[in-house]
Parts: structure tokens; sequence; C-alpha cells
């Protein structure tokens, strides 16, 4: 009766929303990195919305305002990414402190604008108002894909292996070395959605599941396990942690696979795939490299790290309350 | 160089961003009600956005939080309807204190989905997250219209008619009213989104221009004749005042006309028509009841409120910085 939002957690009340919210004519609704709707002929549209807020996503004395904006965006991009779709258009709402500059929010705006344009989407709405709080920057990104092409994190089957694009917990070792004042630390860059392999991958039609890496990898496996009803393997030995997730693990305590593992915010690919195709999909990944770090097995098995001889439970994930 | 947003305001910065943004595929991108974007098979698919602050646009104290979900959904069905569509998705973005109540949120949620599911919409995707600050609830709403039916804000012409909706300004008293400490107001209901009128209207194919009256009538028609380039006449003694705006002007130290003109949240229609059809949209309209309030002249005559013999500029809307 008197739970508060900080005993129930992010994903527990996205639970519950999940029970309440009704069903119209989506053909995915809740649960995916975009929802799919009815698209333009031989198409299906895409629809993902996330907010950046001062203070929680990014602090204004630690980027640039460009930076900040052009994130905001870029994590939605990964998400139509990680369907295998294009982004096409995008619709920004910003609540601001009416005591901010105008060239603050400005520079924010143009960030998204520029990454926009590298895009070829259209900014095609928006909405302003002030607060007395945190800058919040609330971006919508639609995209489309043809409906053949379509990469669900439903897909994965038993017996399929499990690859990454890129390096995972660069990101989360930067964040947490400038939290903890560790000097010399390089300021985090604006996440590069992986749109270009992604539709490559889509339109060779030969993965079986797909999702972006934004909670952290094991988390995100937890994720495509749950939607595929299946269990997965994970070799700690196989993950391609990212070269200041080693440099800085020691100094902040932990290992370059915990970072990888727990830390998020990597915006890499976790695709599943039948074995018989890793060969194609590594050419197809060439540009952002593609390693495969384990395998698909029965839900009864459910998810276990491998290390060596010794294997734990796979746990983690974001928690934003 | 020093510019604060308060100094700038809510049209000036949008009009900033407006010319930052870029084009992609889009119809219509910034500046009407919605924007209008490739869609199903004959159709447009169309996509709104608008984020409701805690303490700017309502306070928890003052209505359920059941009311406070539906009407941040609302706002942007009215802004669907505007076009001449049905809404059909929704997408929510929460920003909420970890110490804030389960239950309050949930039954945000819940007038959300209530709403939703009465207009047989899906609530396809979503968004939480932590914030030191006012609650914020950021709904982007899309929706679809036959191509053929789409009404937009720049079709208006020299000769038309200018006619509202149901009856303005009543919300706007009721508001004003209660932060004035006046005993018996009712509370504000929830706009009841005019889609019936809307869809019966465009499907008739006989307005020239539509859109929803959100920010007071006084600016919303400045909006469609700028969009328009044309000017307009109104006569005040037209407006169809609500009751209520009657019942408080005097004790709020204004006239029911200026509640209806500067007052805002009315989420009624502004249409401008051919004289010739008036008769068939009045039938049309019929159940919400369609108001003829002044006439579309050239840009070179600008925009003119007339009340009896003497005349005054129109002016107003609502300045959110």
């Amino acid at each position: 009766l008197n739970e508060r939002l900080s005993d129930l957690g992010e994903f527990g009340l996205i639970e519950r929303i999940a029970l309440l919210a009704p069903a119209g004519r989506e053909i995915v609704g809740i649960g995916d990195d975009a929802a799919v709707l009815p698209g333009p002929p031989g198409m299906y549209t895409l629809a993902t919305v996330d907010m950046q807020v001062e203070d929680v996503h990014f602090r204004l004395d630690d980027r640039s305002p460009g930076e900040i904006g052009a994130t905001a965006l870029a994590v939605n991009i990964s998400d139509i990414a990680a369907m295998g779709g294009e982004p096409r258009f995008a619709l920004l709402s910003l609540a601001a402190r009416p005591e901010m500059a105008t060239r603050t929010i400005e520079e924010v705006v143009a960030g998204i604008c520029n990454l926009a344009t590298r895009f070829r989407m259209g900014l095609v709405g928006g909405n302003l108002t002030r607060t007395s709080g945190p800058l919040c920057i609330d971006i919508t990104v639609l995209g489309d894909v043809p409906c053949g092409e379509i990469l669900l994190r439903s897909g994965a089957q038993e017996g399929d292996l499990l690859a990454v694009t890129g390096t995972l917990g660069g990101r989360a070792a930067m964040r947490l070395a400038r939290d903890a004042g560790i000097d010399g630390v390089p300021s985090i860059p604006v996440p590069e959605p992986r749109v270009n392999v992604a539709r490559r991958l889509a339109m060779a039609g030969i993965l079986h599941a797909m999702m972006d890496i934004s909670d952290g990898l094991a988390g995100d496996i937890m994720h495509l396990a749950e939607a595929s009803s299946v269990g997965a393997i994970v070799d700690a030995d196989l993950i391609p942690a990212a070269p200041l997730a080693v440099e800085f693990a020691r100094r902040l305590g932990t290992s370059a696979v915990d970072l990888a593992l727990g830390g998020g915010e990597d915006y890499e690919l976790l695709i599943a795939l039948p074995r018989t195709v890793l060969e194609e999909a590594r050419a197809l990944g060439d540009a952002v490299g593609l390693t495969v770090i384990g395998e698909v097995v029965g839900a009864d098995r459910g998810l276990t790290l491998r290390n060596g001889t010794r294997t734990r439970p796979l746990v983690g994930g974001w928690r934003h309350f």
C-alpha cells in the first residue's frame, strides 16, 4: 500500500504497465526495442521513445550540450537499428528551466539536428515546456523496415550462437572512472548507432533475433532469453571487453568482464544466429567486428556465465529507481 | 549572448528550432498540430508529442492521478483529431521521483490506459526514468488519416468563415478561479478530444483548414492565419464563451470573451470553411455545436477583433517561459 517506486524498480513498474496497456492495431507492442506498427506498403513502421534527465543520464558540466542532445537521439536510433530498421523521423520534447541560457538549449537542439541530418532523418515535431527541475530531453524516433527483414528479440532458438558487435563496457568504465574522480579519463563519446551493420544483417535474412545492448550485456541477454523462452550460456573469456574497460577496471575495483556485463550504455547489437551462417554474418559485420560470446540453450537450463570450469548465474542491468 | 529562455519565450525558441530542423521524407513537418508522414496504403501517418510537467500543467494535490494521465493523453489525441485523423497508438515517457508512491504512478498510467481503450488505441511503448524534480509525463500519439481527407492549418482562404466547436474559456476560468482560491469551483474535467466530429467533417471534404484550440482562441487564430497567409476578423459577440467563463469572469477581473480569447486548454476545433458549406458543416457538427465567429480576410488586413463598432488587434496565447 505504501510502496515507493524505489521499492518496485523500473522493470517492476514496466511489467505492471505492460499488463495494463491496451492493445490496438500494433503488430508488436511493449517489450521489444521498438513497437512494430502498420507502415507504408511492404513496410512496418517502428516507434521508440527514450527520456534523458539531467543529473541522471547526463550532467551539463560534464559534456557539451551538443553531445548531450546527440546522445539522446543516438540511443533511440539504436533501438530502430536493433529491429533491422532505418530511422526516418524524430519528435523532441524538452523541459527546461526559464533561467537556462538560450544558447545551451540551442546547442542541445543543434546536436540532435546534426545527428539527424547524418542519418537523413526529419525532425518533424516537438514540444517545449518550462520546468522547475532538471532538464528533460525526450525523443521519439520513428523508422521503417521491410516486413520480411524485421528482427525481434523473440526469435532466438536453442542451438543458436549469441554474438555481439564491437566492444563492451567502455562507456560504463568512463562514466564510473569520471564519477570516481580518476584523472585522464576521456570524455564519453556519443554512441554510434549500428544502423549500417544492422541493416546489412537484416537484409541478409540470416539472423534469428537481434536487440541493442543498453542495460548491460547480462541484463539484455536476460531480456532476449525471456522474449524467446530460452536459456543461455555465456563464456566470460569470449566477451569483447573495451580497451577502456580493461584499462580502468582494476582502479574501479572490478573486472573488465563485469563492466561489460553490468555497465550498460554500449549501444552495440546482441544477436542470435544459427551456427551455419556465422561466417556470412562475420563478413557482414566486418566493419564493427562480430564476436561469438556463447550459445542459446533450453529455458530449463537458465542463464549461466561460464568462466573456465566455474559457472555462475548471469545477473545485472541498470536499476533506475 | 546571455539571453535566457525566459527572454526568448516558447514560440521564439520553436521558431529557431524549426529553422535548424533537418527535413526528411515527411509530407508536413513542424508547424501543424501533428506531423504528416508516409503511412499505410492510402493513408498518412500522423505524429504528435506533448509533455506535461507537475506544477506547470497540473498539481498532484489538485486533480486525481488518473485525470492527470488522461489529460496528458487527451491533448495529444486532440492534435490528431485536428488533422482529421484517428488516433491509433501512444508511447509514454515518465520521469518520476523514487520516493513517489507506486500507486500514484499506476493511477496516472491507468488514466492513460482507460482513455486509450475508449479510443481503441494501443499503448505500444514507453520509458521510465527517475528524476529529482517534477513529475514529467510525455506522450507521443500516432494516428492515421486517409490521404484525401487530411486537414491542415494552411488551407484557409480569403472569404472563408471561421467557426469553432463547443464553448471556449471554461477550463481557463476554472484554472484561474481555483488559483485565486475562489470557493465552489468544479474540478477541471479531462478534455474530450473532438475525434468524432473532426472525422465527420474531414470525411465530408468540405473544410479548408482545421486545428485545435490549445493556446487560446486568439493565439490559435494567429497560428492558422500565419500558416495560411491570411488575415481574420473575429466578432467578439459571436464567440461562444463557456458558462463557467461567464460565471467566473467578473470575480477574476476579466470578461468571458477574454477568457475565451486568451485562456487556452479548450481543445475544441477551429475551422475555416467556405460559406456555401456552412449548413452541411453545422449538421455534421450538431453533437458539439458549431459556431461561426468571424471571417478570413486578406493578409494585409491583419488580425482584428470587432466588438460592435470598435475594433482592436487580436493578441494572446499562453507564454511558457
